[in-house]
């Protein structure tokens, strides 16, 4: 993945990520592609992995976002509650939301990070 | 460290943390006791993990943010470089702003998280 000077924010509880820009990526290309071996395949990284995050937002949350399906070609895919659209969508919202209120203060921080 | 239900934000660097709320009570205590390691025991880590995140943050900037200083009792102590003091006070002023911005999603995203 590249490395962009370009800060942004990630949603913690308490130490923990609950989900930022990685995870949701992981979710958004899930809808888009009802797949996660895709999902990890775009995400440059292995299915283990993916399904561990997965595993986990899915922990973090009161009711699952990513629901596995099986059954079809090529076996089991996976795809997005309508609570883990719900999420996504608000997450992506707050995201942006939240970048506008400190657009300045991120441009400030990013003319005094290194390479 | 007590696990809170309350979202924070953490600023990023592509996918590395330049500075979070760690790493910011990190410098904030440095500053208030001059002392890293007074800093570490109050943070319940190690001196060598403190001095490693230090040293990641001197780094990622373009100024050091923490200076180490020696002589004196008790041997070598530690300080915020005003470049420190002022990237610590944006990075505060920032958070407060971005959590002002999106209150009402973090209490939305608080209530959907399991414990």
């Amino acid at each position: 993945m590249q490395k962009s000077k370009i800060p942004r924010i990630r949603l913690l509880i308490g130490d923990r990520v609950a989900l930022g820009p990685g995870k949701a990526s992981l979710l958004d290309i899930i809808d888009k592609t009802g797949s996660i071996s895709a999902a990890a395949r775009e995400m440059g990284m292995s299915y283990r992995k993916a399904w561990g995050l997965i595993d986990n937002i899915n922990n973090d949350f009161l009711e699952p976002l990513v629901i596995k399906t099986t059954g079809g070609k090529g076996g089991g895919g996976a795809l997005l509650s309508n609570y883990g659209k719900e999420i996504l969508t608000r997450y992506l919202d707050m995201e942006k939301k939240a970048n506008v209120s400190i657009a300045s203060d991120l441009k400030w921080f990013s003319d005094r990070l290194s390479q």
